[in-house]
This record gives structure tokens, sequence and C-alpha cells, in this order.
């Protein structure tokens, strides 16, 4: 499939494609720091490393998961793609012996949205978290064992956020023991539902619970949907593909509707380990009203966990092509565009947020544990903040993230627009991550919400126990009232100066939420800007703290990694107020004077990265199979990868199959469509 | 092909989506102005919109410009049609014996960029203006017949904005009166071409000329490459297309590479109007060096004129999807999600934005009008102004029209994500105008380069002879000491203090350039970032002061269009200020109290626009046929369009013809991937 590089001899040699490979060791060569320990410590050991790689081998070896048509298919072809990935993936699963965490691996590793993705990351936690043991017997073995495969019902046609308006009903009828399930009307129909246009056999349905006429709110109810047998679906159901995603992305997922008119189900197949109704049709509550909301909340930490890697990766491609890349004579010989800073001022910012995201949800993650640990007997204390937290945190970090990809695709001048560069799928696969699971803008009113009960909290004799991650709410009157003390460039660096600037933002506006919402008695649903700008504010509250925290477990840790980890934590808070300038003066707490040292500041710490911009990303680890990208692989040979690139691309230069046309052939579309416009009759229009 | 409506019966009908259309009714029918009036404004009379409509009821209702299978598409299917399309484009000129003018419009309502779209905008209009007559006689009438198509090929593998280095070489060659082209190596081949990679018979070649062995920079030549009777290139040029671009998107245009190897053309192929070669290779000057960039200086123009559309159009479909979306109760009844403030202030914006720049670049174009004439006789004075401020409003309204259609795609939750939304294929179309014909980023240093030029001479004796889009500066030194004077929030509405502020922003930021450069002696290249953001600053100055006349020409043309224009120049200004809020208060001449008050007076303004949302997308007027859009279409019936749209794509609901599949067939992929992979045997892995 791959075009010979003997193809190219024809052309004569290019300095330029010849400096590419020389060009990248350069810039590697100038590393301040230890590559390897770096990656080592991103991935939690060198044996993760190893083992990722073992499994990398395995994948990208197996035809099936070939990249190099991936951009020619149709949307029949990609939903084939998707549907023989899935098999395949099992097939390997089984062969290989793989446990759930090697799955997740491959699964990363393979890089689409699969139509099985949803029920591995979703649906087995959701069966081992919210069944009875009675329920778990049932399902679990042939959900783990891939004999049935589950989807996630809860968003309807007309309404995605606000689980209290799904129109979808599970009515108890008492007199077979059954629950009745009903759209109600094409606009209640599920849509949008990963897996579940063409290979669920089951789903997860988020449905109103109506027991004698009594609406009890969304519940979760385990409803085979196709016949085991046929994978037909069953009598009752209609269910179908949504259609083509934008972007040309994502398309192999199937996402899909189903429309249930009076179709029943046993009552034991309500998810009854928090919620139950019992055979009498009496409603037990569960400890937590939002208990049910588990499965946002885990999708929520994993979106946005996903986000500091996304833009890893985004970084890779950029840094390593504009280290190649050369325009603009220099004293003669073109430089390597990396070296201009309105490059690399670009650039380098989005290794800082990777880095910062990382560590910002990885602390999450924990706080998400231990949440978990919680429930496991009751314990629903660390809800409402761990709520509040991925909301922040996935609303935040996926629109960085998403934001920075299409950005450094931009950077990169007009290759970044082929379709080989990688982005363009990136973009268009990463960023359903800013609407699904929460739109990114109204979550934040969870965030604001939680910040506005705190604020109440600091101010009354409850100070002592608020939540870690707000507790800086307690100070808000010395934060509000405290200039920023800055005489100089490098007082910008100082921890306490970056901490006060960063909380005082955040709790002033909070303050002004307050005032808005208390004093002047403006409606809530009139606040959502100001919910999203607090929470934006919190969420540079929590990331500093978190990659604060890392900073210091580095210097334990692997003291030599501690510089530039450092000096990438700096160049994150000063590019953030800087993107976020207006935030930070329109209180007045910032002088004229203080914003030029910013910019002063932040131009030194730069140049100080530059030299390591090359090794940062190398330490990010991508294999060359993952990135995908002419521009980006590890070698630099940009020019050579795009050649290659465009002479297997059919139908005008090769076959399908790869294999060049020959020069001599009729050229594509020539009898059909260019003959008979170059050589049609004299025009005979009527106004001629 | 289209789904009939009765597919939907065995479905229960929908009170939401039967408010659809009487939700919209009624939002539509809160505009306080004419919006037929507003419409007739906007496309210089009724007249040509009902030429328009003429020329959209043939396009339309022509099976080949069908859009209902465009998503299903493989890129060999994406190219044939856009082959398809550009010959039947070209039949219906002939037929409906339509002249430019029309083919033009044509072109805009099939709204993809084919690959004959660089020969009707571009090429034609080179001919003209590059030829001496005798090479128009040689050429023009072909062209406009289309016997001949070109494409214009100036950037290379490894070579995008910097002309001077182009490896691509035309040398003259005495004894046979000829010009060798020769790409000189592969990174020298030209690249990114659209219509070079099938169905261009000739290109406008930029190489170097070379003469006597000395290199005279960049020219144009007119070379024949593929052969008018079999359509093959001809020896000595390797032509292919460059493979599939990002998003999915214009891969129907064929983007295409060509490799020239002592490739020979005579010596009257050099576009001569303005330099030529004797036949004994003496070189003849042009008037002005830069009168060969006259191609990418009229692209340039058309983008920056594209941009106010562009925005206009996601406009349209945003707020009227958003007019009939009804989420979150208030007060029992869910509300059409436009009422909500977060939603109407991130989409009013782009209203405005999209009129500011239809303005700003009207004036564009009546400059660069002024600019041909005087180039006619040889009156060179305006290209430096025209440069200027075409590279200024291209950067600044490509950049704010991409943002917007995304911006605006991200604020309608899931369906935003949908094919069927229109988003997707409207975004990455559009953004290749970002990096196309001049880096939005790197060309803003010919503005900074002019607006230096234009400072130099404000503190000079040439005061009174400035260029009017930056006169301006000769107040510099009042402007950059004078404080920002409003005190109430209705103050922020003043021309004076709206005039005042913007152009004090951009006056400081040319100080803070020439200050950077002529007395910290920093050079050029690290002051890229300095550039852009003057050029922004620089470009608001040129929108507001456009929109300022227009306002004006409005009021004297059809006072009852004044209030709303009146209304979106302030909310433009508001929005402005607030987005680039940084930049407006660095320098300490606006308090935190007139922040405040912007705030009060933009949100204001919103709720007084908020009733003419749906008619002011109204009156941009762009048939249901160009939106294609199942959000966004004139009837609102959003709901209904979103089934139709799933029901009719395959392979799942229906083939390939819109047949909607049986409920009782095999599903798709059952046998080959579905089945082996749940019915695969147990597994006998090495672990287990």
């Amino acid at each position: 499939m791959s075009i010979d590089r003997k193809a190219l001899p024809q052309l004569r040699p290019s300095v330029t494609a010849d400096n590419n490979a020389r060009d990248i060791a350069a810039a590697r060569a100038q590393a301040t720091f230890s590559v390897e320990r770096l990656a080592n410590y991103l991935y939690g050991g060198k044996q993760r490393r190893l083992h990722r790689d073992r499994i990398l081998r395995i994948v990208e070896k197996d035809p099936v998961f070939s990249k190099s048509t991936r951009y020619y298919r149709s949307l029949e072809e990609q939903i084939a793609a998707g549907l023989a990935q899935s098999r395949r993936l099992v097939e390997l699963r089984d062969q290989h012996g793989w446990n759930e965490a090697e799955f997740s691996q491959a699964l990363t590793l393979v890089d689409d949205f699969l139509p099985i993705t949803l029920h591995h990351i979703l649906i087995k936690p959701l069966l081992r978290t919210q069944c009875t043991p009675k329920q778990q017997s049932r399902w679990l073995k042939d959900a783990e064992d891939w004999r049935i495969i589950g989807c996630y019902a809860q968003t309807e046609l007309a309404h995605g956020s606000d689980l209290s308006k799904l129109e979808t009903t599970a009515t108890y009828i008492r007199e077979t023991d059954e629950f009745e399930i009903n759209s109600n009307s094409f606009t209640g129909s599920k849509w949008w539902i990963g897996g579940l246009g063409e290979i669920a056999t089951h789903t997860i349905l988020q449905a109103r619970l109506i027991l004698g006429g009594k609406d009890y709110g969304a519940h979760m109810f385990m409803v085979p949907i196709r016949s085991l047998d046929t994978h037909k679906p069953f009598p009752g159901i209609t269910i179908g593909n949504i259609g083509p995603k934008a972007f040309g992305a994502t398309n192999s997922t199937n996402n899909g509707f189903a429309y249930f008119d009076g179709y029943r189900i046993p009552r034991d197949n309500m998810l009854a380990k928090f919620a139950h109704v019992s055979k009498d049709g009496v409603y037990v509550s569960p400890p937590h009203a939002k208990v049910g909301y588990a499965g946002m909340l885990l999708l929520r930490v994993s979106l946005a966990r996903d986000a500091g890697w996304a833009l890893a990766r985004a970084a890779t491609i950029a840094i390593r092509y504009s280290a190649v890349r050369r325009q603009f004579a220099s004293a003669g010989e073109e430089v390597p565009v990396l070296q201009y800073p309105n490059v690399y001022r670009r650039l380098l910012p989005f290794v800082a947020q990777a880095h910062v995201m990382l560590a910002g949800t990885d602390a999450l993650a924990e706080l998400f544990s231990q949440l978990n640990a919680g429930l496991a007997t009751n314990d629903v204390s660390l809800l409402p903040e761990a709520h509040a937290t991925s909301c922040c945190l996935k609303s935040l970090c996926t629109k960085t993230a998403a934001d920075g990809i299409e950005e450094a695709r931009r950077a990169l001048g007009g290759h970044g627009y082929s379709a080989g560069s990688g982005y363009g799928a990136m973009y268009g696969h990463y960023v359903a991550s800013n609407t699904v699971e929460g739109d990114n803008f109204l979550i934040t009113q969870q965030t604001a919400r939680f910040l506005l009960k705190v604020l109440q909290q600091a101010n009354s004799a409850e100070k002592r126990s608020l939540p870690a991650s707000a507790a800086y709410l307690a100070h808000v009157k010395t934060l509000t009232t405290t200039k920023c003390t800055v005489e100089r460039p490098e007082d910008w660096l100082c921890m306490n100066v970056q901490e006060q600037v960063l909380t005082r933002r955040a709790a002033r506006l909070a303050v002004e939420l307050a005032t808005a919402l208390l004093q002047e008695r403006k409606p809530w649903q009139a606040l959502n800007t100001e919910c999203w700008r607090l929470s934006v504010a919190h969420g540079h509250v929590l990331l500093a703290s978190a990659m604060r925290h890392r900073v210091e477990e580095i210097m334990q840790a692997d003291s030599v990694l501690y510089p530039v980890m450092k000096r990438l934590s700096e160049l994150w808070f000063l590019h953030t107020v800087e993107t976020h300038l207006g935030d930070f003066l329109e209180d007045g707490s910032i002088a004229p004077h203080q914003v030029q040292m910013l910019r002063a500041q932040l131009s030194t710490t730069l140049s100080a990265l530059l030299p390591d911009a090359v090794g940062l990303v190398d330490a990010f680890d991508f294999p060359d199979y993952v990135l995908d990208s002419t521009l980006g692989r590890s070698d630099g040979r940009a020019y050579e990868n795009l050649w290659e690139n465009a002479l297997r691309a059919p139908p005008i230069n090769s076959d399908r199959n790869g294999n060049l046309r020959s020069l001599d052939a009729t050229p594509f579309g020539y009898e059909e469509y260019i003959r008979p416009l170059l050589k049609r009759p004299a025009r005979t229009g009527a106004k001629l």
C-alpha cells in the first residue's frame, strides 16, 4: 500500500528536504533535560511505556487498523471500517489474553471512536456500579466477554442537557410486573447514542420513572434492543443511524436513534443498586438524588483527562514541523520557522498547557476515586465538590485543547490544511468533547452554584470545613483589596504573586456574581455568562494549584526534571494572564507598567524554553502510528512524506490499492467530464 | 431522493416539533424594521435579488447540483462530483447565455470550490490585466469561452509566502527564443494549485526569471500543461493531485502539484503588460516592482469580501435554530434558548460583525477599483495603501468569520456537530481563507510596515498628504495622552468616544512598535506579534469608519433602516472592546468603573436588538438551497428535518438512492462483522 521512495528519483533531490532530518536532529540535541526521564514520568514508569509498545506492535501491523486509506472513504466505508475494527479488536483481545487495561490501551492506539468504545468505557463501569449483585450476575459476564454490547441512551432529539425534561418514560405495569417504555413522540427519540446505530444489543436507557401516574424523574434501565439471534430490532423499537457528522469525523461510531412505542421490559431491568421499585409499585429512594448522574460524571472526568494528551499531540506535530520548515532568509540562509517569536510564542504555550492540564485532571481523577470509595459505603459527602470540579475542568480543558489544536494547525501555513497533517481529523474528532456530556457553557453553572455555596459558607461559622479546592474563598476580603505587588519582570515568577493574582480574580468574580444574584436580584438565567467567567477563573486556580504540587513532587522524585517543569509552569501562568488580560485588568489591581513587565517576562521565559521545544514534544512519546502525520513524524522528513502521501491518493494519482496510475493512461474523468466540457459545441444561448 | 414526510407517521407527533414553525413565525413577527428593505439594501436592490433567484431556480433543480448525497461521498466521488459540476455549469452558461456576472452568481450558489473556480475568478482577470493586446488575442477568447482552463501556480511544496525564494526558474534560452522552466528539485514543485490536479489545460506560473545567469525575481508565464487533444500532460511536466484536505472539505477542487524538468515555452508566453524580455535577452522593468502582485491582491480583496457573508450565513442558521429550540423551563414551559442571555450574547454579535465587515470590505473594494483605474494609466500611487489595507482586512475579517462560524456551531449543543447542520462543511471550506494568499499572521507585517511609514510621515513636514485610512496617526500625541471620558453607560454610544478609544489603541500600538524597532533596536522578525496586534487595532479603526459612513448613508437613503443599523454598529463596537479588553485597558486609559459601564451598555444594547434577531438574519436572504441546513431552514422545522435527514442516510437506514431499508432485512454488516464478533468461540489467550 505504501509508495516506494524509489517513485521519487525521476525528481531531482532537494537541499531543503535533506535538511529536514538534520534540522530535527539539531533541534533535538538542544534539549537541556532528559527526554527519556520526562517520558517515563508522564507514563508512570518505563515499564508502562514498554508495555504500550508491545500492544502498539500488534495493532499497527494489523491491516484492519491501517490508516493509509482513512481519508478516502465514503460514509458507508467509514461505518464498515468501524465495525471491522470493532470485531478485530475483540479478536485480538481473545488471542492475546488482554485484560481490561490492555484493551483500553489498544483502543487508545486505534485512535478512532469505535461503535464499541462506549460499551468499554461506560457500560461495563455502570453495570459494575449501578447494579445489584443479582443484576450483575445476569449481565456483567456477558458484557465483559463481549457477548452482549451496550450503549448509553440519555440524549433525545429535542433534549440534551436537562434530564428532568426527558420525554421518554418507563411506566410500571403492576399487572405484568413490567415497565413499558415510550418515547411518547418523535422528538422523544433517543438520539446521538454512540453504538446504537448498528452494533448494540442492549442499551442502558435514561427514562422518567412513572409509578401510579407519578413522575419520579430520570432513572436507568437495562433494555435489550436487538435479537441475539438475528440482530434485528425487537418489535416496538425503531432504530437507525442519525447520519453523518460534521468535519467528516467519527462516522465510524454509528451514533444512532431509537424510538420506543409500548416496549416492555421486566421490572428487574431497572438498575437497582441505589433506587428500586418493589413488586407492588413502591419506590425506594437512593441515598442522594444525584447518584444516578454517575455515568455523566465518569465521562466528564475521562473527557477532561484526555484534553492534555490531545493538546500534547497537536503541539508535537506543530513543533516538529516548525523545526524543519525553513522560510525567510536571515543573513542568506532560510531559518527554521520555530526560531521566529511569532511561531514559538504561539506553539510553546500548548506544551505548557498540556502539562498543566495533565496535572489538574490527574488531581480530579484522584478526587473522583475518593468519591467512589465513599459511595461504596454510602458516603456522598464529596459528591458536590467532585461534580463542580468535573464540570469546571471538563469545560475549561476540552475548550482549551480544541481551540489549541486548531490554532496549532493554522500556525503551520498551507500544509496544515492537508488531511495528511493529521489535524483535520484530530479536530473533528476531538471537538465533540465541547458539547457532549454537558455543553461547555451550560455546565459552568454547576461550578458557579457550588462556589456561591462555598462563599456563603465562608461568610458563616462553618469557615473551617470549606472544600479544599475552593478554600481560597475564605480570604475573599483580603484578596479583593490587595493590589499586585510586582516591581520587576521576574516578580511575576513568584509563586505568591501568581497565587494572589489568580485567586483574586476568581474571588472577585464570585463576589460579583453573588451581588448580582442576591442584591441586584438578577435572575439566574441572565447570569450564564458570569457563571462561565467565574468557572474559567476557578479552573485556572485549580490548574495552578495542581501544577504547583506536581512541580514540588518532581523536585523530590527526579530533580533533573525540575527546572524545565518549573519553567513550563511559569509559562502557563504568564500566557494565561496575557490571554485573559481584560479579566485581570478590569478591577484596576494591576498597573500598566506591571503589564509591560508581564510581557517582558513572558518573552524571557519563552526564549529560555525554546531550546527544549523538540525535546519536550518527544517526551510526550506519541508513536508515529498514532500521530499519522506527514508533518509531524519523528524523522522530520516532512516534504518527502507530503510527496509520498500525494502519490498514493486515488483516483487521480493512484488506484485504491496504492498503485500509481500510468502517465499514459487516459486521465481520470476525461471522457465523462473534461472532454465534453472543452469540446462542446458553440453556444446558442438565447441572449447571444 | 428525498424522504416523504409520510415515513414519519408511524411515530407519534410532537408538540415540540409543532411549536417549531410557530416559534419561528413569532420570532419573525417581532422585527422592528422592514426585512425586505434591508435585504434590498444588502443586495443592491430588489432587481438583483430577483435576478439571483432566477439563477437559483436553474441551479437548484439540476440533479448535478443536488446536495442530498454530499456527505456520503468517497474522495473519488468528491472529485468526480467537482468535475461533473464544472462541466454542467459551463453547459448551463451556454444554454442560458449567462454573462460573466451571472456565471459568478451561479458559482456562488453552487457553493463549493470547484476545479474551475480559480479560472473564473483569477485567470481571466489576470489575462485581462497582465497581458499585452497581442497576448490577449492568443488566449483571452478561449479562456472566456472555456476552451482552455487555467490555474494559478505560485505556491511550492516548501515555499508559500516568500515569492523571492521560489525554487522554480524560467531561464531565457536566446538560441531558441524560449524560456526553460525548471522546478530544480522536488521541493520546488508547484503545490496546492486549485484546478491543476485534473482539469487545467494551462497555468499562469510564477517563476524566477533568469537572464544571462542573473535573477530578476518572480514573474508570470502562461504555460500550456496538458494536450488539448488528449488532456495528457506534456513531456517534461509531472502533474498530479496533492491528496485530500482537512475536515473532508474542498476535495472537489483537485488541488494539484506540478514538477517541471526542462520544459520549454516561447518567449512570448511571459505576461508582458508591465515587464518583458526582448528577443536579445534584455529585461524591461515594470513601473512598480509589485505590479506583479496584482493576482494576490485581487484574491485578498475577494477573500475579505466573502467574510461578512460567511459569518452572516453561520449566524442565520444559529439564530433560526435557537429561536425554535426550547430548553429549560421558566414557569413551566420551556423557553426558546435564544431568549437566554448566554445564547443571544454569543450570537447577535455575529450579525453585527457581518454588517460591519461588509461595510469595511466594500470600502476596500472601492479603493481597489481606484487603484486599478490608476494602474491603467501607470499611476501606482494607491498601491501601498491598497496593499496594506487588503492585508489588514483579509487577515482580520477571515479570522473573525472562521472563528465565528465555529463558535456559532458550538452554541447549538449537540446537533451543531451533525453534518446536516451545515457547519462542518462550511467551516472546513471557509477556514482555508486564513492561510491562503498570505498567512493571516504573516501578512499583518505589511500593514504594520505601512503604518510605520505613515507615522514617520506624520512626524515630518508631509503631514497633510497622509493616506486617508491612517490619517488618525497625525494626532498621535493627543490620542495617546487623552483618557476615556465615559461617565454613564450610554456615553459608550457616543461616536467621538468610540473613535477616540479605537484610534488611541491603534496609535499607541504603532508608537510602541516604532519605539521597539528604532529606539530599542529590536529585530523586525522579533516583532511579528506586535505587528499582528497593531494590524488588528488598525483594522478595527477601518471597520468602524466604514460602518459609520454606511449608517450615515442609510440615514439618507432609507431612514427606516437607520435605528437598527445604528444599533448594530454600536453592538459591534461594544463587543469588540469587550473581546479585546486587555488591549484597551493595559495603558490605564480606561478606568474600572468605565468597564462596568461598558458591560452594562452591552447588555442594554443586546436586549434592545433581541426582537430583531430573526428578522436580521432573514434579511441576509440566504436561500434554503444554499444554507442546506437541517437546523437553519427558513420554515424552522428543525426536528422534522433531522429525522428526514437521518432516514435517508446510507448504508444503515437507506440505500444510496434514498430508499429506506426494510426493517426485516439483515442489518448492515451483520454477517461480516457483527455475528463473528458476538458469536466467536470462547477465548484461548495465553494468559487465561
